[in-house]
């Protein structure tokens, strides 16, 4: 087949995939996770059932498939945070409150503990550690962040923390929860 | 029946009721979530298989009781610590600290992922964090934590953050882990 034939195949594919996830995700959000079946996303979509089970094989593969998106477009959201500030130290604010600001929104209940079992959760987590744990030692070396504790224990702290989001109302108490997370890491007087 | 009767049997069902769940939390650990079975579990204890089945219907009513009973009795021992320390700072530390070490020895995984689901989670959550809303409270009273933001949003961050302890590694770590979630807490200078 010439390529431009595989391209418009692919694109048309992915186009497919990307509309069954934004409709699963949207059903479960409107009428919650045991509500939705193939059938209901599959009348959503506009797309025949037969063709939906070429792609997924149940609704729990549609909502890790979604959920994998979201984890990746998060990492990626906060990657462009890091890049849009210079100083370390401000660089550090700006990405812890991103973070907390993702955490706040996050799902709870059956929807979490399933997605939450995935392997690729522990694998964003590792990745997020790492990530947090870079802007740590240039705010180390820049004198902005204590030097007395390992930086990969602050990175952990710090996502624990801010993980904190999810049990708080409001855009208020987010932003006192960025504040005294980065209390903690103040260099000693 | 006589008062001293009822009071036999009643003793004799809490011991049967204690050692079933001590041989499933023991055989858990050891062999793991999969390998336990109720014929392993009355085995172990030395007890037949209908009697445990008239206290039990399976495996995970089992463990969800073992790990009802390891919540009450972390919260039990909170209690005596915060009991036995008598100036608000040093009460506030002692706990946080004994909390942060309790959560370092958590069980993870499949495990984790089936008991944390229970009713009896979400209400011991409230309770812990109503707990150390107290001791912070006293903590403010006393100036020795920080007035700028609500005791019940200074609550939720230390017990985020010092859940931080799963992903850490030796009490030095731990302990690290403490001192750096109260340094957040301290007064604005």
């Amino acid at each position: 087949m010439p390529r431009l034939w595989n391209d418009t195949i692919e694109a048309h594919r992915a186009a497919v995939r990307d509309a069954t996830l934004d409709a699963a995700a949207a059903l479960v959000a409107e009428h919650g996770l045991t509500a939705v079946t193939m059938s209901r996303i599959a009348e959503t979509t506009g797309i025949g059932r037969a063709t939906l089970y070429k792609y997924f094989p149940d609704v729990s593969a549609i909502l890790l498939a979604w959920h994998e998106r979201q984890v990746t477009r998060h990492l990626v959201h906060l990657s462009e945070v890091r890049d849009s500030v210079g100083d370390p130290a401000a660089r550090l604010r700006a990405v812890l409150d991103a973070y907390a600001r993702m955490s706040a929104h996050r799902h709870g209940g059956d929807l979490a503990a399933m997605l939450h079992g995935g392997s690729h959760v522990a694998e964003a987590h590792q990745h997020l550690r790492a990530f947090v744990r870079g802007l740590l030692t240039e705010a180390v070396a820049a004198g902005d962040v204590r030097d007395d504790i390992p930086t990969d224990e602050l990175a952990a702290y710090c996502l624990h923390a801010l993980a904190a989001a999810t049990a708080l109302d409001g855009a208020d108490a987010v932003a006192r929860l960025v504040t005294l997370t980065l209390a903690g890491l103040r260099p000693a007087t």
